[in-house]
């Protein structure tokens, strides 16, 4: 490794190379990640590639010298993804963070990997476009196509494996590929493409992407929606979806998560502690107006006890506000005690078993005595339990809820995670949901592009078996 | 051979196996593909199995016994891609054709291999439902996988790779294996079915696929607009796009093209030889009429020559269906003649090079002499050149065109092919699209799942190399 850092100092520049152990740290774990930090997880060093040729130059020297590699832009992924197992080093993308190109007319965009969707949105809405895909605040690129990830905009538009045109890819020797042009739409050959979103780093390092970017919605609105059950609001999702009302999103939020939004204060008004529906709409003016027409006759046939629509720019930016604050409000309760942690997990079902999902959970939550609160992308069957915890003294029990709400999902034919991936803490449950033969396939696909498993090694798939009592029963 | 047919007659019955020629031919290639069938191209035997087992039986046989197979189910394909070029047994899947399981409220459906498209809409729409992807007619689940096909819903419903959410497969080996369970969303693992999406039989054999379903949108319109040159048609998508109207699909049809179909006769109406955009439009019934009254707007600002838009369902189907006989009014330009044949063949590019390559594109097969139109999915980028010619005399000079096309495409950062796969005809073309490091990726993944290039070879990627000669020079 010393002799390796001498070689990477000649590629990056001595600025460009950190051994500081508190960087060593803050790249291979964060306090909202799962994975409980080990401390010897951790990288020899940082490296900070500033183009697509210094990276392949790094992989060369790690491919001959056999060192193991992990890659890191925002650091915002919540299962382990980026932890040090191997030691090796993390390759921070931070200096490639620009956009390089954008075509308006083509509707795409190509970036760097350390490019936030925040501040590309930014730059995109000048050109009145934008693009989709809204992980959580802080996610670049380079981790976006890592997890795969989608969010809020998922129903309407896709995730993440939607919007991505073509990758720039440093391969586990060191080869640089270009998985396509930049055509909107292509069968010639195998999808790299998407072979490499949701890979987490395992098959190579994106350098670059080209992504799809959409047209702004000539006008948009939000309305909100309380409801006396997870049920009666489900019921209302399925008649909105089945109506066929094109709606840009729907979330459900629990009464828990509507009482800790409450206690937060953190929004201009005040809501029903009660299960809640929150609408987007998007389209041509009097189609928005039309949608809200039939969302809030539905809601009233499935019990909705309030209906509320924005009539302005300010009141849509006020009722969406309660939504983009459900994980701080939860994490506020926990405010002044530094044991207080907060464990957000993910799974998704087919849409007809949420709410007995939703219930069940809930129920488990309940009786465990955690603060436990559901936010869900309900239109794709896809939620997140949000779970305070005290570190020390109830991680245990932490994770047994987890344990048995993915059980749950994969139980009802649904997935160990619908947008958050795989890292370390979810490996385990791919051969219950897909099958030993499916997850070999898996590892297949690892092993075909990195043989000497260097890259992010034993996320996704583990190449070594668990050691005994490892691995939670089923 | 022989003893591997006794081994296919006890596992799929004497009846369900055949080695007649003329069985042998029609599975081998059709009249409409642009790859001439050798003689010699023909598998040794169609094996028809009637479920998965059975067809994991017959792969574990020719893995044993070194066996080549090809997969095939509409045979609606048209690069070559079933061609059995190196012998070995057919995999006719006619016999799994069901429906499984119609899951309406999740929005999914369970099907075969052998289940069409069209059949699988009429089933759906009993429920309001409906299946996006349209292909040509006769096309199937098991080939629409296989080439990741797409058609005119593309444009607002993405391509086949958008609806598959699981598949299962059977490997070289005769392992089964099912991607996902029926989550619409999972970030769970390496993104298999995506992978085999598109990988035209050259990696796992499809035995069944679930597939995302939709509503049906509310209201739906087609609206029809003349313009005296392609680059007006395409100013006019341009605009309509850049507005963010919500439109469903946006097709071009030219001059030629619009001319064969008045030639033909079989539409209600005589429509102007000119080149011409068809609209369709979805959602609400106010939004619709909200935006054909925008399109048309548009349309006159840059320079449209007529609009007429449907009034009653009737009208709708009218309209459209000038669209739909496009390759036939073609095809009806050659009748009598049984040497005349049509060679269909597509490409796509940014978007904004679309009126660039449809102008080279129509100059030159108007200096050719051949009868070419040109039909455009044009919001995708992605277009189609129909040539008529003569198979004796002319084969040459309508491949001269294609390369031509195709080339043009590749070098104005477009695709060999937006929809219709590689097969045998495009293979050659892909390391000029993405260079000969990602066309190696491209066969590491296939030698990863077929080490001994069993399924489908040569196809998508060449395992080995070309002969002198083989290639058209670049």
């Amino acid at each position: 490794m010393e002799a390796a850092w001498t070689d990477f100092r000649d590629i990056v520049g001595k600025e460009n190379i950190t051994v500081e152990k508190s960087e060593l740290e803050s790249h291979a774990g964060s306090s909202w990640s799962s994975h409980p930090a080990a401390p010897g997880d951790v990288p020899f060093c940082v490296v900070k590639p500033g183009n697509t040729a210094e990276v392949s130059a790094i992989m060369k020297i790690c491919h001959e010298r056999k060192i193991p590699v992990t890659a890191y832009s925002g650091g915002t992924s919540l299962e382990g993804h980026f932890a040090a197992t191997r030691g090796g080093i993390c390759v921070d993308f931070s200096r490639m963070d620009k956009i390089l190109q954008l075509n308006a007319q083509d509707l795409d965009v190509v970036v760097q990997p350390a490019v936030g969707w925040e501040l590309l949105n930014e730059e995109l809405a000048k050109s009145n476009l934008f693009f989709p895909p809204d992980p959580g605040p802080g996610a670049m690129i380079g981790g976006m196509v890592g997890t795969g990830c989608s969010g809020t905009n998922a129903y309407r538009y896709g995730t993440m494996k939607d919007w991505v045109l073509s990758l720039t890819v440093v391969l586990a020797d060191g080869t640089v590929i270009k998985t396509r042009q930049r055509p909107r739409k292509s069968s010639a050959g195998y999808d790299l493409t998407r072979m490499f979103v949701g890979s987490e780093g395992t098959l190579g390092l994106v350098t670059e992407a080209t992504l799809k970017v959409t047209v702004k919605p000539q006008h948009t609105s939000v309305a909100v929606c309380a409801f006396n059950s997870v049920r009666a609001a489900a019921d209302c999702v399925f008649k909105v979806v089945g109506a066929g009302v094109p709606i840009a999103a729907i979330e459900i939020l629990d009464d828990v998560q509507m009482k800790c939004i409450n206690d937060a204060g953190m929004t201009s008004k005040t809501w029903k502690n009660a299960p809640t529906l929150f609408f987007k709409f998007a389209g041509t003016p009097s189609s928005v107006k039309e949608q809200i027409g039939q969302v809030q006759t539905l809601a009233k046939k499935s019990g909705s006890t309030s209906f509320e629509f924005a009539k302005s720019e300010q009141e849509k930016e006020d009722l969406w506000q309660a939504r983009k604050e459900a994980l701080w409000s939860v994490m506020a309760q926990g405010q002044g005690d530094d044991d207080m942690s907060v464990w957000t997990t993910d799974v998704a079902v087919p849409i007809s078993r949420l709410p007995d999902i939703i219930e069940e959970t809930k129920d488990e939550i309940a009786k465990s005595g955690l603060l436990g609160s559901i936010v869900g992308h309900v239109g794709d069957g896809n939620f997140h339990s949000i779970i305070l915890y005290n570190k020390k003294t109830q991680h245990a029990l932490a994770s047994h809820l987890v344990h048995n709400m993915v059980k749950r999902a994969i139980e009802m034919e649904g997935t160990a995670t619908g947008e958050h991936g795989v890292g370390l803490v979810k490996r385990d449950y791919l051969p219950h949901e897909l099958g030993a033969d499916t997850v070999a396939a898996m590892r297949r696909l690892k092993l075909a592009f990195d043989p000497q498993c260097l890259l992010n090694c034993d996320k996704i798939v583990r190449v070594q078996p668990p050691r005994q009592g490892e691995v939670e029963e089923w």
